[in-house]
C-alpha cells in the first residue's frame, strides 16, 4: 500500500465517523470531560518507516485517562519483572472496569492491571521509594521520552475533579488497603492514580509514543522485547474492560481504550495508532474510536489475526 | 530459520518435557481419558511452505475433546454468519469451562463458543434440518478435508463413557434448554456433542487440519477469510477457558486447548502447531502442551505481540 | 376473640382479596398448573381446641408443589436427625427457588431443603433402600395420617407435565449428581419428585395437616417436638424462597409456599393456617396467599414477634 | 418456672460455657477489641414482671458494636416508617457482614439494617437535619431511656481504632456514595456510625434495653408496637449475618450479634436477654454467646417456635 492510500483511508474513516448519527454517551461521571462534544473525532498512524498521518482532530489534546494505565504498566514491570503478579492477575474481567464485587470473589488481588483496581495497584507500586511528586515526575518523563515530546502535561482541573466523585475508585482503594494490598495511605495512591489518569494528549502524541510497543526500531529503546510482548498481550485479553473478547473479534488489534475516548492500538512490527473520540459505548470504550479502528483493520487487514500480514 | 533447526527446537523441547517432574493430572471425570499415561507428549508443526516437522508421540491418537469446539465453531459461523452471536456471546470467561452460574446469571446465553455450554449451543444449531448421524458425517468429513486425511475416526467408548458420567453436561443442556436456547432435545444435541468431543487424532493430523486457520495457500479453501480471523481471536482470547488470559501472556499465540491434553495452536501466515500431553493444570489445559509451546515460542519469537515477525 | 370473629375476619379477608386487582401471574412453566385461574381463593384455619373455619374455595383441590418440600423434610429430619445437614444447609437463599449458581458457588451443597435442590436431596435421602413406589406411599401414608383424611391423592398429569418440561429440576438433578450429592439416578429421584410436588389438596385438609407443627394436642404426633421446632424455624427464615425476609418481616408467622399457590402457615400452640391463590408474586409465592396472610396477622396480632401473643 | 430455678439455669450455662475449650477468635480488625481476654463470659435476662438475674461478668462494660444497628433502625423506623425501604432491603445476606459484592449486585441498595452498608444507610438518615455530634446524642439518649440508665457512653479509643483502620467499612461508604444511597459526605456518616458501634455498655444494661422489643408493659413506650414487631423479624431473619437461619434454627429468638461479643436475644412477651462472650465464630458471632443462648432455649423451651409457650 502506497503512503498515498493511507492518508486517504484515514480521510474516510474520519468522513464515515462524522456520519453517524449514533456517537456514544461522554463519560459524566468525572463532570471536567463531561464537557467534551461527542462530535469530537480525531486519529493518527506512525509507521516502522518513520512517517506519520493523521486525520480530524488529530493535535486536540484530550485527557487519556485509562490509556495511562500502559504507562504504569511499563514502569512497574520494567521495575518488579514478574513479581508484579504477586500483587495483580493477568486474567480478563467479566465486570465493569470499576466493579468491586470481582475483587471480593478475588481476595483483594484484581484480575488484570487495566481495570481500575489493578492499575491502583501498579501505580502503589511504582510510588515505592519516592514521593508522589516525583513518581509523577518519572511517569511524564517515561511518556514524554516515548513520545519524543516535552509537551505533554497533567491537567491538574481533571485530577482534581476526579478527587472529589470519584467514590468508586476510593472504594476500591480502601478495599485494597483492606486485603493489605496497598502499601501507601489510600490517599496518595489515589493522589498519583487520579494525576497520571489526567495527563493531557493529542492522537499525534499518542500514536508517537506507542512506537516502542510496536518494537520500531527509530522508537527509544525503553522496555525489553519481552515486556513489550507482555504488554501488547495484556492489552489484547484485557484492554477493553468487559468488551475485549468483543474488541478482539472486530480489530484484532491489541489497543488500551480509556473513558476520555482515547484508543491506544499497537500492530506489531507495523503501525502504531492512536484515535480519539469522547462518546463511550456501554463498556466505557470509545464507540467511534472502535468502530474507526475496525474500518482500519479490515480496510487494510491490519489484524495480528490475519494470515496476509 | 533454517528447518534442520525448528526440527532440533522440537527435539529439545521434547527432551526438556519428558525431564519435567510435575506433569499435571489426567482428566479423571471422563473414565476413558484416565486411563492414558501422563508421560505421553507429541508435537508437530507444518509451515506456509508445506513441510511438516514432528517430535515425541506425534503420530499417537488421542481424544480432541474441547479442540473440536473449532470444528463446530467453523461449520457454525460458515452457516449462520454474524446470526451465531445471537445464541451465544464473544466475552472470556472467568469461571470453570463447565460453569453452570454464569449461564444463570447471563440468562442462558453462554460467554463464549468455547466454554462447554457454548460448545453445545454452535452444536444444536448445525445440527438443524439433520439427524445426529449426517451431522457427525458433516463435521468428519470437514475435519478429514481440512487434514487431508480420511483416516480420523470417533471412539465410541468415549462417547459412551461421557454419556453417562456427563453430568455438568447434562445439566448445562437442560440449563439452556430452560432458557429455550436449545432447539433439539437435550440427548440429541448431547448426542452429538460428546460424539464430537471423542473425535480422535495425532498431532500430525491435528498440525495438518490446522493449515486453513493459518491461511496457507496450499491448505484447502474451507471457511472465509474473515471466519479465520474471528476463529483465531476468539481462540486467543477464550480458547483456554479460565487460563486465557496467562496463555496470551505466555505464548501469545491463538490456541484452543482440550481436556484430551491436545492443543491447536496457529500462527497466522507462518504456522499450524499440535501438542499433545495428557496431564492437565488447574484451569484443564495441558501442562506440559503449555509449556512447550511457551518454549516455542519464545525460542523462535513466535508471538502475535512480537514485532519481529 | 370469639370464634365467629373469627369466621367473619376469614370472610372479611375474602371479600377484600375478591377485590383485588392484581392478583398475580398463574406459574406458565408447568402446563398443567396455568390453566387455573387467578380468581380462585381460599383460606382455613385450624385452632388448638380442635375447631376449624374457613371461608371462600376452601374445599377445592390445589397442586401443593414446593409445600411438599415439608412433608419430605419431615420424614428426613425423622430419619436422620443432624446427619441430615451434612447434604444439605440451614441458610436462607438470595437467589431464585431453582438457581443453580448458588449450586455452584456451595460445591453441590443447597442452601437449605425449602430450595428445589435441596429437597431433592431430601427426596434422594427418602429414597434410600425403597423404590420410588414404597417412597411415594410413604409420603401419601405421612401427609394422610397428619391431615386425619385419606382421601389425598397425587395428579399424574401434573407430574407428567413437570417430568417434560422441568429442565432447571433435570439441571439440578445432574448439577447435584457431579457433586455425588445424590445418590439414585437423577431420574429416579426427579420421579419422586414431580409425583410429590403434584399431590393435591384442599385448604382445609392443608390446615388440618398442619397441627401437628403447630403442636396441637389432638394431633397425631408424627414428630419430636425438637423437629417441629427446627421445621418452623426453616419455614420462617427460608419458606418464601428470596422473599423469606419480606414475608417474615410482613406477615411474622413461619410458612411454606407452592408455586400452586398454596401457603401453609403455623402460628405455634395457636393455629394452623392454609391459604390458596394461584396468582403468584414474583418471588413464586402466591401474591393474594400472602396478602390475606399478613391481613390476618395484623388484625389478631398473630405474629410470633408480638408480645401480645 | 420459678425464679430461683431461672437463675441456676444462668449460673449452670455460665459454668458449662467456662469448660469450653474452643471460645472462638476475638476479632482482630479493630485493635482496640483485640485487646479483650476469650475468657470473659456473662449474661443477664429481664423477665415480664420486672425482675432482673445475670451471671458471670453481667456488668463488665463491652463494645456493643454491630448491636447498636438495633438503636439506629430503631430511630429510623420512628422517623421514616416504611419510607426507610426505598434506601436499605429487608432480606438476609448470604455474604460476609461486610460484603461489598452484594452491594454491587443490588445497585447501591444493602440487602438489610443489619450488615454494614445497611447501617451505614440508617445512619445517614437518622443524620439528616442534624450535626454528627446532635445525632450521637439523640442516639444515647435514646439508649439511656430504653434502658433506664445514664451511665451508657461511647469509647472514643475504639472510634479512633476503627476510623483509621476500618477500611472495609470506608469502601462501603465510598460504594453507596457512588450509587448516591448516601446524602452526607462519607467522612461525616462514617465518623458517626463508627461513634454508635463504639458504644459500651454492660449486659444488665442490654437486658434493661431490650424491654421495649420484648413489650414489656414497665418498660418506656418508645416505639409502636408494629416496630416492635418489625424490628424483631429483622433481627430473627437478619440479626446473625449469613449465620442468621442457623441461628434461628437452633436458637428461635430473634437476636443481633455484635463483633464486641454481645448479643441482644429478645422472647417477645416473655424475656429480654443479653450475653457477652468475645470470641468469634466465623461468621463473626459470639460463638459462647450463640451457645449459650441455645442451652437457654433447649431448657426452657424458649423458643418462639414452640408451642408450649
Amino acid at each position: 500500500m502506497s503512503k498515498t492510500d493511507l492518508h486517504q483511508t484515514l480521510l474516510d474513516i474520519c468522513a464515515d465517523m462524522a456520519g453517524c448519527n449514533d456517537k456514544g454517551a461522554v463519560a459524566n461521571y468525572i463532570p471536567e470531560l463531561a464537557k467534551v462534544s461527542p462530535d469530537r473525532f480525531g486519529i493518527s498512524v506512525c509507521l516502522a518507516d518513520g512517517q506519520q498521518f493523521s486525520a480530524g482532530d488529530a493535535t486536540a489534546r484530550f485527557s487519556v485517562q485509562s490509556v495511562s494505565k500502559v504507562f504504569t504498566l511499563a514502569i512497574a514491570l520494567g521495575r518488579y519483572g514478574d513479581g508484579l503478579w504477586r500483587r495483580v492477575g493477568r486474567e480478563p474481567s467479566t465486570h465493569e472496569f470499576n466493579s468491586v464485587q470481582e475483587l471480593e470473589l478475588r481476595k483483594g488481588i484484581p484480575p488484570n492491571p487495566f481495570v481500575n483496581a489493578g492499575a491502583l495497584v501498579t501505580t502503589d507500586m511504582i510510588l515505592a521509594g519516592s514521593t508522589p511528586a516525583e513518581t509523577l515526575g518519572e511517569m511524564l518523563r517515561f511518556v514524554r521520552q516515548a513520545a519524543s515530546d516535552d509537551d505533554i502535561l497533567i491537567d491538574p482541573a481533571v485530577a482534581a475533579s476526579e478527587t472529589i466523585t470519584g467514590h468508586k475508585n476510593w472504594a476500591l482503594a480502601h478495599f485494597l488497603a483492606s486485603f493489605k494490598n496497598l502499601e501507601h495511605p489510600c490517599e496518595r495512591t489515589l493522589g498519583v492514580y487520579f494525576h497520571h489518569c489526567a495527563i493531557e494528549m493529542t492522537c499525534e502524541q499518542l500514536a508517537h509514543f506507542g512506537r516502542f510497543l510496536a518494537g520500531f526500531s527509530h522508537s527509544p529503546s525503553l522496555v525489553s522485547r519481552d515486556n513489550v510482548r507482555s504488554i501488547n498481550a495484556l492489552m489484547m485479553t484485557c484492554g477493553h474492560y468487559n468488551g475485549s473478547g468483543e474488541f478482539a473479534y472486530r480489530v484484532g488489534i491489541p489497543a488500551k481504550s480509556g473513558v476520555g475516548g482515547g484508543i491506544l492500538a499497537i500492530l506489531p512490527g507495523k503501525a502504531s495508532i492512536a484515535v480519539w473520540s469522547p462518546g463511550l459505548n456501554k463498556q466505557g470504550n470509545s464507540l467511534l474510536g472502535t468502530r474507526a479502528l475496525e474500518a482500519l483493520s479490515k480496510s487494510l487487514e491490519w489484524s495480528v489475526f490475519d494470515s496476509g500480514r
